[in-house]
């Protein structure tokens, strides 16, 4: 067995763990927030950490009314910028507390008047010596090169303090339950697909779109499908998808669809009617027997998950279908061509 | 000869008109800015302008200290979202001034207390009657699907503000000459840019790589790839791509580089050096000669231009090889299959 298929299949324990250890944390965190009269965030991070900070991104605005901004490192580790950072929240995200140009994000906003937190899986690690505060993944030691535990964590974190910050005691609540929905859906799928992961053998190009909530999810999932099996995965919002890369449709470029019930869905279905007319191959994974009836290969989560907590579960089928396409195609997804785990931008 | 090629070759003019009549316009917005505190900006767009969007956020960062986040419409659009909006700027931009979700986005923001502003083609459009501000880009009408002339000059308008906030007369006196630039470009690079597209007849992906304030360049050129030539374009900033994507790379994908001299160079080196290593085939538009030598297809800029106004020149190789690869391709670069000229998300 993989260390990523191991590492996959840990998730339900990660999340329980997580959910249970950081509530008073990040509870303190959301009260600092609060106390400083913070109006805006912008959120540090590279490569998965930063799908991470998308799906932030959507939950701080939508849950706790805070505008964020997604931080160009570079700002300051290129040009030297001073911008006017107070009242903001400025969030480093590295699972390796390691990230040089995040870790010199959060001094120089520090510096600049902003309050702030990391997110990391390494209690004693650069990043936690700099930032006010921690939000720890509890993943234990993530060996695979792919990132998935560490996603899932820094997922669940961002969507307690989203929670805390807008008073959601319901949606703490199904939190709490996380972990078993996971469960449920390796359960339930990776049988699945293990099998159909088959039929990509010789994919080497798709596109992975999904909307709202889960724009994170589309680019996580294509992510770790050009990680680990090399394959040119594009990701779009089922929105932008229709200003233009809809003309690159053909029936030799497989579609993914991150649809779960919520908000979104409605721009999924339309996605999805607008490339069957194209004669496009659909990978679905919902809830909804409409969408997956639609799809070639579909992939159905048993259960029906609130729309805020829906990518924490369904990268899942995602980070599974990486795995056993990167097998399919004879790779070692735990150690991708060319990849080191830690990778430090300067 | 297309429309597209038409007007890309009309952006000297367009940019030197918009310079003499935006000047007095934008400095009421800068002024507005500056009397009402505002300290953090978000920006709505989609397609070519986010790029455009993208270009803000690094300039208005390093230029004003203003930190800016890319708006994300869905947000207000399917989620309801009231964020607290006082302080901040609220930008929309739309060529067409027809995007609703765009719109929406800056009618909503304004109920949230947020000083709103657009950039747009069309004087008297819905965005202009929404917001307290509009920049025009007085590009006449854009008859192509593929929009040039209306980023170039969206480019103009950003630098134009970001320039008066940080009170950098240097390179507002510098953005009056870069008409001419673009009007050396087109007459030192069209011919060759033309000849050597032939070589990517048969090219169905590549990667589009450019780091800091050229990030939108990388977004713009792949993304002009895509709608006229059909091509799976992904675009990286030189530093995410060394996080998971240059797995991907063998020698059936080249890889575009924009490098022009400046604070980002070195990384783009870094990366060129990096892709070679796995030969890699490189297409360079830069200054440098260095770079330009590893490259199996170099597109020389023959001048230097200042880091911050590099974008509006260097996009214009990457709008004429997106032009003559689709005429190589049989494809009439002007009505790409299934798109139209105004895409309206609801």
């Amino acid at each position: 067995m993989s260390l990523m298929l191991d590492e996959i299949r840990s998730q339900p324990e990660v999340i329980k763990a997580l959910v249970s250890s950081e509530r008073d944390n990040i509870r303190s965190l959301a009260k600092e927030i609060n106390d400083r009269g913070v109006n805006f965030s912008l959120i540090a991070a590279r490569g998965t950490s930063d799908n991470a900070a998308t799906y932030a991104k959507y939950m701080l605005g939508i849950i706790a009314g805070m505008p964020v901004g997604l931080a160009a490192p570079s700002i300051f580790t290129l040009y030297g910028a001073h911008p006017r950072l107070d009242h903001s929240l400025v969030i480093g995200v590295s699972q390796s507390g390691q990230a040089a140009d995040v870790i010199e994000y959060l001094e120089n906003s520090k510096k600049c008047g902003a309050l702030t937190a990391c997110v990391t899986n390494e209690e004693d690690s650069p990043i936690t010596k700099t930032a006010d505060f921690t939000m720890l993944c509890h993943a234990g030691p993530e060996k695979s090169v792919a990132a998935t535990k560490t996603y899932t964590s820094t997922l669940a974190d961002f969507a307690m303090l989203s929670f805390m910050l807008g008073k959601r005691d319901d949606l703490l609540a199904s939190l709490a339950g996380i972990g078993d929905k996971i469960e449920q859906v390796i359960n339930s799928l990776e049988d699945v697909i293990a099998r159909r992961a088959e039929r990509y053998r010789y994919m080497n190009e798709c596109f992975v779109l999904a909307r709202g909530i889960n724009y994170a999810t589309a680019f996580e999932g294509a992510l770790k499908l050009a990680e680990t099996c090399y394959v040119n995965a594009e990701r779009f919002s089922s929105a932008d998808f229709m200003h233009g890369p809809i003309a690159m449709i053909n029936e030799d470029i497989p579609c993914f669809l991150y649809a779960p019930t919520g908000a979104a869905f409605d721009s999924m279905m339309g996605a999805a009617r607008k490339l069957k007319e194209r004669n496009a191959e659909l990978i679905v994974v919902s809830d909804n027997d409409e969408i997956l009836s639609m799809a070639t290969t579909p992939f159905k989560i048993p259960f029906t998950v609130e729309e805020e907590l829906s990518p924490i579960v369904y990268i899942v089928v995602g980070q599974l279908f990486a795995q056993y396409l990167a097998t399919a195609k004879k790779h070692d997804p735990d150690h991708p061509r060319g990849l080191s785990k830690v990778t430090i931008t300067r």
